[in-house]
């Protein structure tokens, strides 16, 4: 008995509620429709992968992947039906199976051959993350090759170096952008090697895959000739679908859904952290950097003046979502038996949720990064409040061989102190006292007070981290660490995701 | 410059993926056109309130409420353009202006009247809030109503008792199921209490009321009469919507957010509770309880002889999965300023989500509770497994005080091995043993070591667990500890949802 | 067999790594030892409750009350064992049991009589959290305290209210310490309830009382004497420990866990708020806040000039750890039966953690609160840096009745724009457009542009939120939804916690 | 000024509420003394590799080396002290100097020379890091060789699939330990790949490095030399230490923080698959598998007759711990700024906590994987429990060609039906229907119905899974993707965490 499919039908899924991904290509890629239609596709590939190895007529296998189209079937329908169930393939199956016989009654028996729930659900959701992990790789290296430019062209731009929220010493915005850029490349490596390791799910109704086999070769089980059937069907679906191919069948084994929602959490946070500085530099009294400017962006209801940093909002609303469901994700990894009453259903919201906020965060991320506009007068300005002070730290680095550490610590401390108290500034002071000016002339000790003449490495350390990574002497071998093995070699990866180690 | 619309348009959100809420009222309730009409309900109150006060024309709050209707409206074009502002409501008022202008061009002037995009999409929250919290307290009452006859009519049914997997010691499926009702009816409480503090938002752009005064009486802010007026403007919108009045605008005090999330998560893991007993009574092994059976449900794809326990399996993935995105919500309450550049935009999802699946999850456990089949002669057969040495501690109590304590949990424990080994009874042993002989008949013996007999105070608890609670001295006050205050009287909570505190 | 104790014995717990604690009052309530004599504590309340009723020798109950001392027992040696029974009891008891048969052999015998572990561990815990949320309630109420004066202070003290990073409409230092007060009251609201109903925890081996029952009235199970006594002996446990009485033994019912992680996880939450609003203040550009000057504190290992805001450091430092580590409890709800195999044990040391992070925190917000100073003159003079901008909202309130909302919109951008360009004042642009001075003379534009003059309800809401609550019309009923019970009256929680409602 | 250190010390850290990991060396590696033990261990690296480059004298180097023993300072005054700044290392630093002062005045200037609080404490961490992350690597090698031989001994031993809780159709324990071992190996692959990449942390008061610069260099700033100094000194640093060579600062790029977050709850999750398996199996009514017994283990304060299954209860708890901790952490990659004012310090305990829980489930893993003890008689008896009607799918697969799939499984749901309802084997139905025995002997059918035939590829598969990785053509190079590069060459991983890639 089906309940009959209420009247509501779900309404739409505009993100009207989740802007950061509204529009963007990675909500398509993992819209309901799409996921369906990668459900169809590994139903589709099963029938074509069992064809090639000769244990369903090719012409049923070709009726079954004309029939496997998503805009055949009626989502609600088969979601309503899922709670009979607890998935949706159960009515699919069934769904596709009258559409694959209203075509060819004879090939109508070769749907789902074998097969179980999972397997198909587990592979459609792996050919829907390969897309999306596509889409966000492509988004991170747009994002790491604006970050390139921009550190690069910021090399020597001076600005204060802030901790705990003040100003510490100098650095350069060439340097806080090579540490953006490192993280993203950073990002693209674990999205990419989730990626590449995203297999096939293949199992049967306990993982033993004894169902392809029963329609296969009945009687062969336990054969050299029935492991070798089995062998080659799993790399024929994978074939078929361009996944990896699985050290074992998976659905309790959970490496691939926890690989990647730690890649998705971590793409989220590295992102969060851009954000997070593009906020304070963006903020009224810092003034240092601005969001690209797009005629109505960042408007307000209430206020006319405002121009609001729109885009790090939305990429900040991501980084805090993420990561707490890639938690639920990483949890699902306890699970029991042969398939869970109930932790793998968890995965599958949180999956595609986790997929869109961090791809909707990446496509904004590229998009600020390519027009990030800083402003290094205000950066130099803003670093001119603490004056002199911020380079504290080098007189004391020069007075303490000669007059000792702990001297050079009190006498600088007064000092501040004393320019402090009178208003002055702190060379007004210094030239004062004898344990300076025995050491220093007045001009020595005003290039030295000088807080753009302090960055120390960081020119150096920003175009190192922007070099390419040299050319690896050889094709790196497959060692992505997640038990599965592409179908076709795993080539290396490309430059741009590669991790450049230097110093 | 707004983008195009692109072509794909977000796509159903049927559930498909999400099943334990496909089809289930509370998805409609928090549906993204739900939630749309309750910001413009937001909107159409705030008018009315505001031609409460004398402060708008009441033809042009009756015109924005005509036009306030969401069908009216284009969510996505609305989504794609709350990525230019991060956030929904810009656009809104826009096309709501236009809307209402199409009507009444002078009314037009009157939609969103000093206000801004946090009140509106704050208060249509709430909304949406209390529609999903009035689902879920409606389910709860009918699990507990169930719960309650279940636990009565099994009141005397001897099972196992289990602690860390093993038998322990008899208990009843009585009491068993009156802890099950006591959790629902603690999440009843909290969800009631979560619901009837749910706020009003008004603040205005920066929390301090500014606009709607100065729209209202230009020059006296300062006044009282400038104060008096701010305060009848909250409580007539609250008045309007039905909502609670807050002590202080709440753009960054995320009270409400926060606590509506721990009553979800509350809710959602005592329901897990009882779907894990569910399920390991489910077991084949064990089937000491079936789930209600309906035709169809429960089928596999690939195992005719299947009836999953699918009802307990959604709710479980459900449990798992509101924890962790009310987490998200809980860490919202660390945001910066008057409004948060992306802590506020990331609760929207989370919140959504975690109101339909703990929705979702409560629908689904009426029906589990209301259908739940306990099978009593296979509790007693399972008890049996284990026979008498379930009552082992009994016996300890009793020898403890002849022999001393450690005397008799060493005699007990050889006496128990003994029987192991021997693949007798307990019984054929103990009654070699003079130290038991002397004080107990071989009669006496066997009332002893019978399991059913030793279920100590569980009928009793049972009883006294389900009494109703006693009536109320007086109406109690308003003690909800929220911040907030209903604008009408809080009534004492039904009955249902009060606590039994007894034993 | 127990293995030997290693040499190695864990080491000291000084907080190093855990400033936000070390060396607060409630991580001395919450150490190892503390929750060891708070087991034992259990242990003596037990035996005297089953004394007052007269079912152990009430001089067994004085000698088991006089060796219950932690410091009598080697916790490294406890620890060890544990890891063969999976929980420190097992050991404790044999422990325990030895001293006292080493003072009075025949006490020994009634030492844990009729208990299990998880009632003696639960019971100590709940002793142990109310004291350390005794000692955050105090805290949280000397943090209320002090901002509530803050706030009173700062009523009409104008700064720039602060929305997605900018400056948006001008708002009041007190308001937003109002704010923080309000977030503090109902942080102590949660903190409450939650302490009032912390419970004991007493069930016996699988919750059914058995053993209790069979040491004190041997056959007697299933008569109403013997419910009778089992409802005495669990109130004159409440009694002995001063804890209330649960509905039902609630071994798998965790209601007071998952309520305290909840209060924690919020007050954690919110005073994090606190510590966010104190960093953007501090920032060296803003500079709006110090706080508390002690000499020494916020002292950097390499820069002499700075002094770091610690005091927020260290809070936000346990806002981001509380919640997590609660979700951890929240989802501990969901455990299967009568005792779980690893869900229960994966409760002690989150909310050991989760009660000491949380209690840093509230100890470290009182010093902050009390010693917060902020600069008026700065918070002016930061105001001024968008100028006449910030009131832009208002003259578009002014202007919209009389050119239209749209015309009123445009014109005042455009002046914005016209004034940024040209490097002048607003009203320099305003003074020479016709359709403003038609209606406003300069005199008026110049006092309607004053940003210190539009604070809206700013004043007038602080005062009303800061008002002390009216005096309940009687002492409120015990309605905390927590399914207890007190063994004594709940009586009116103190004014300092009560929700104050306004507006 | 410094508060005077509390009466109170911390107490001790003995592990009562976390036997998980009380005695373990885990617990050693990452205990408070050896954590500031490793930070002492960074400042003697620092001064020896600054020593190794000529700008600290030798002598001084030594001398620091020294001094640098943890048990010559005071972990509670320094952790009181670390409430003042924030963190430990200030206070740390003052006391280091001033041991080296009291032996060689001289060298005491050369302490922390150019340094900063977060370089010396991130660089003990990843020291502290790769202590525990071995000890892991260890125990997680040591259980998968376990499971490997366990797997190989159980090849061929039938047992129930089990799927949503109920007998699915028959798999072999020897798969079942398969896929133990494959997650476990997974694990190990990620928790090396995270060890590997350990880098040092070296940057600075703002991550320029400019403080180590100016003492080595004054003035030399922005020259090929500087950058060659800088370069040296972080591969000096790094040899020192063992650990790797960042590609840039990390103060606020927490890679390897959050790469080891995410490699502790992956191998936590895993570990708990395993445990959720045993405790399922361990149930008394299923009793198919028994931990390894030692005498006192899993004994019962209550229950003489118990022997609990205590090593899976503890593996599990800690599979419920980690993942939120990790969240924490993963969380912390969004941080703002050259060092953040509370993220950073979010860490510590949450990474601590992480590392001996997740150590301690892998020590306990490998006791339990070691001494599991299946029972192949139990598992065949529990197979019978649902006889044949496991096979249906079997049955279905050879008669499908024959009379339809929609008719197949129809007939044999029917069949399933009345064979239950007339309490008879599957066969005594199926012998009498002319549609089976058409094509079907009552032999074959005998054969065809025996659940311990039906176990598909399930013993090939395990097999493969177990065959050791083939020999790599070449050392693969270092492609961990972290961003950083080994000091000394990358080996190629240990055979037992190669993934074996087959099928």
């Amino acid at each position: 008995m089906t309940r009959p499919t209420p009247p509501f039908d779900g309404g739409p899924d505009a993100g009207l509620f989740s802007p950061v991904r509204a529009g963007t290509p990675v909500e398509e890629a993992v819209s309901e429709t799409a996921w369906l239609q990668s459900m169809l596709d590994a139903e589709a590939a099963l029938a074509r992968a069992q064809a090639a190895l000769g244990t369903v007529p090719a012409a049923a296998a070709r009726a079954i992947t004309r029939a496997a189209r998503a805009e055949r079937f009626d989502p609600r329908a088969l979601a309503v039906q899922a709670r009979e169930t607890a998935n949706p393939v159960v009515g699919l199956v069934r769904a596709l199976t009258e559409a694959v016989a209203a075509e060819d009654p004879q090939a109508a028996e070769y749907v789902h051959r074998g097969s179980t729930s999972q397997d198909v659900l587990d592979t459609g959701t792996m050919l829907m993350c390969r897309r999306a992990l596509d889409l966000i790789l492509g988004d991170l290296d747009r994002t790491a090759a604006a970050l390139s430019a921009l550190a690069g062209r910021h090399r020597d731009t001076v600005m204060a170096g802030r901790t705990l929220a003040l100003h510490a010493v100098p650095t350069t915005f060439g340097l806080k952008a090579a540490g953006w850029h490192r993280l993203v490349a950073d990002a693209a490596a674990r999205v990419g090697a989730a990626r590449d390791a995203l297999p096939v799910s293949l199992g049967g109704a306990a993982g033993t895959l004894a169902g392809y086999l029963e329609y296969a070769a009945p009687g062969a089980a336990g054969t050299a000739t029935a492991d070798a059937y089995l062998e080659r069907l799993v790399e024929a679906f994978a074939a078929e679908t361009g996944l990896a191919v699985p050290a074992l069948p998976w659905h309790t084994l959970r490496t691939p859904v926890a690989d990647t929602a730690a890649a998705l959490a971590f793409t989220a946070g590295t992102l969060g952290k851009l954000a997070a500085d593009v906020q304070v530099m963006a903020r009224t009294e810092i003034s240092e950097i601005a969001e690209p400017a797009v005629t109505g962006r960042g408007s307000s209801s209430a206020m006319p003046h405002k121009r609001n940093p729109v885009l790090s909002t939305l990429i900040r609303s991501a980084a805090l979502q993420v990561p707490p469901l890639a938690t639920g994700l990483t949890q699902c990894l306890m699970t029991e038996d042969e398939r869970s009453a109930g932790v793998w259903h968890a995965e599958w919201l949180l999956l595609r949720e986790a997929l869109r906020l961090a791809g909707g965060a990446a496509v904004t991320a590229a998009e600020l990064a390519q027009g990030l506009t800083p402003d290094p007068d205000r950066m130099r300005r803003n670093l001119g409040l603490t004056g002199s002070q911020v380079v504290t730290e080098r007189l004391a680095a020069l007075l303490a061989p000669r007059i000792g550490r702990a001297r050079a610590k009190d006498l600088l401390a007064g000092a501040s102190h004393a320019a402090d108290a009178r208003g002055v500034p702190l060379l007004a002071v210094l030239r004062t006292l004898p344990e300076v000016t025995a050491h220093h002339s007045v001009e020595e000790l005003e290039e030295l007070l000088d807080p753009t003449a302090y960055t120390g490495g960081a020119p150096g350390l920003t175009t190192r981290a922007l070099a390419p990574a040299p050319a690896a002497p050889a094709p790196p071998a497959a060692t992505v660490p997640t038990g599965t093995e592409s179908a076709k070699p795993v080539t290396a990866p490309a430059p741009a995701h590669a991790t450049t180690c230097v110093v």
